[in-house]
């Protein structure tokens, strides 16, 4: 059946509210307008930042919406204007061209409705749904043999984390890393830590069950915080005291960057889950110590993603390891109790058939 | 008269407390021990680091100690296992080999007495004085012909704040800046700006007598806060809105860092002025800004300083245009008034005659 030009009617879990369950309800897809791309997402997963949005960003006008933006699918339809991609294309949604601050909740695109009600995107991409609208701009072709179920995560997560290491840390061979929060995002800047050639990559988190999850992406020495009274950055500079002569590159907030040599360390944040601010004394960056942060990795949108996917072809990077759970789109409230609880990597979910 | 090997009596600016006035005293200046290098300081210039421990940073055990850190002298003897000094050398004492983080006050040495009370060395270096005693690693010999009373100021305030554009923000040619606070260490990193290439520097004091110096070292537009409502990072945001493609650096702290592109400023802390805390949220930094700090404008203390002095020598950076005030070292309480009230950049005050 030809849906192009057409609304699509299909599934989708809608927030209608913040701190509330996500309901499956059924939506109303509009065709693409100019430079718009209708997309049949495959699979999705779930990242932290979808649960930031829904439990900790305290966003109220952004609902309902359609979270989601960790995904894969095959073009359906393209508006007028959209020269780069044709129906059938294998393709990744990005949520980055639009994504700058926290615009999650500007700019809202309305391409969904339901009951009657006009219904937000998320971050440009809206991926917990059976079809999605995206611009042009948001969207990456991928290589057409790249399994979707799985390439899923280079959307979001591997990115992210992958590139924070070799793109925005610029970890050096030899380094001493370490890594606080070994969810996706965290477990890809291990993989990038060691693809960059460090030599010790300390994983810290307060849920013991990631750590062999770590050991098999590179890590190479494991931390429970809730294991030691003392504060956790001194933990680490004890653990390093002899290593304060080379790199040494910290994934986390506050303690990350304390945590790091004051003369040349680098500490990178990725993290939206610490709401609150943070804060620092001028004497902790006076030394000689780099504050960054990272958004999607530092990689560029299009050419990131299709290079990952080429890479995750090629072997060279791993992306199966990070799946934990398997589950339907009907099954995202378990798969957002799972994150919720520390309790999964990644679940990825199957929306529409391939 | 030898002096080497005996105890030099002479004049010292003493800080007995925090928030009083130096007193002009006499002091007992200790022969070098080993690999110690006494010096005749020939001028040194107050630098806000000092009035920083004198007034701001209530270290009430770092008392009495004789201030002091950017200065200019000759060696006068030298202790056992010195090597690298002779006696009549032109030198810079190096307040970095010392200082990590703020170790002002920690690792006190103690060359000098007075009215039988010992008293404390700051930074390493003590040059509010007519003698001191500084390790050799804590000491940069220097260009034989280098005005001693104009090169002092490479001591501290123009490597910093040079420094700091060109090692630790490494500004590119073509991008914009913005600086905030004119002092010395302000107007050396406009220096340092302009040097790299910067097509625009942006200077922002609250003091706007300081425009017409910072005009001098190469800054293009000129901003005072107390002329606008609005936050200020709003104001330079508003300014450069046309250039945010282009690279783009600030010098300060909060507001300086909300003033950057988000998805690539280069925010570089050097003030020690502002001892409290300052804050920032993940989304700060995220969407891919970088906040660092420099101390001693990252160069390496001997190297950098004997270089620095080789680049006035030879016309390549401006020095005498920083000097507002020459003294006395009996005026150090002036010297001390004007740069509270941000009315001079530097007082260079003539300790021994050269
Ligand atoms: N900057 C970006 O572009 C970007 C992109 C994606 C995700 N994110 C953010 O990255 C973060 C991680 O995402 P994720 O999907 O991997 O999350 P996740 O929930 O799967 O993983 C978080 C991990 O941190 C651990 N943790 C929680 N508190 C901790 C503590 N105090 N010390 C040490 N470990 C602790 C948890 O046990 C868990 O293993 C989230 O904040 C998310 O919003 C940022
Ligand atoms: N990191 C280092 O290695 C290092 C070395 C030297 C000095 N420092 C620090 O650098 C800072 C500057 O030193 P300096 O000797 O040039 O000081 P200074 O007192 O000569 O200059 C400070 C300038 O800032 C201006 N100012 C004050 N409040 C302001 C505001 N809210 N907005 C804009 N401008 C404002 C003042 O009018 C003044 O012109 C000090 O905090 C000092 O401790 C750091
Ligand atoms: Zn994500
Ligand atoms: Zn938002
Ligand atoms: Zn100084
Ligand atoms: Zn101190």
């Amino acid at each position: 059946m030809d849906t192009a030009g057409k609304v699509i009617k299909c599934k989708a879990a809608v927030a209608w509210e913040p701190n509330k369950p996500l309901v499956i309800e059924e939506i109303e897809v509009a065709p693409p307008q100019a430079n718009e791309v209708r997309v049949k997402i495959v699979a999705t997963s779930v990242c932290h930042s979808d649960l930031y949005h829904l439990y900790e960003g305290m966003h109220k006008d952004g609902f309902p919406v359609v979270l989601g933006h960790e995904a894969a699918g095959i073009v359906e339809s393209v508006g007028p204007g959209v020269t780069e991609f044709t129906p059938g294309d294998k393709v990744i949604p990005l949520f980055l061209a639009q994504c700058r601050e926290c615009h999650f909740c500007k700019n809202f695109l309305i391409h969904y409705r339901t009951k009657g009600k006009k219904i937000y995107q998320f971050s440009g991409t809206s991926t917990f749904s059976e079809y999605t609208v995206v611009r042009q701009i948001n969207l990456a072709k991928i290589h057409p043999d790249a399994p979707l179920d799985k390439v899923c995560l280079i959307g979001c997560g591997i990115c992210t984390g992958y590139g924070s290491a070799v793109n925005t840390a610029k970890v050096e061979e030899g380094s001493s890393c370490a890594v606080f929060g070994l969810g996706a995002v965290g477990l890809a800047a291990v993989m990038g830590c060691k693809a960059a050639g460090a030599k010790r990559i300390i994983a810290v988190d307060t849920n013991p069950e990631k750590f062999d999850k770590a050991k098999i992406f590179g890590a190479t020495d494991f931390v429970n915080p809730k294991d030691h009274s003392k504060p956790i950055h001194e933990v680490l500079m004890e653990m390093t005291n002899g290593e304060w002569t080379s790199p040494w590159s910290v994934w986390g907030t506050q303690h990350a960057l304390h945590s790091t040599v004051p003369a040349w360390g680098v500490s990178v944040i990725v993290g939206y889950t610490l709401i609150q601010k943070f804060s620092a004394q001028p004497g902790d960056l006076i030394p000689g110590r780099t504050w960054k942060g990272s958004l999607f990795g530092g990689f560029k949108g299009k050419d990131g993603v299709a290079e990952m996917v080429q890479r995750y072809m090629d072997k060279k990077i791993m992306v199966d390891e990070f799946i934990t759970h398997n589950m339907g789109l009907d099954q995202i409230m378990e798969a957002v109790d799972l994150m919720r609880k520390a309790q999964c990597v990644r679940a990825v979910l199957k929306t529409s058939p391939q």
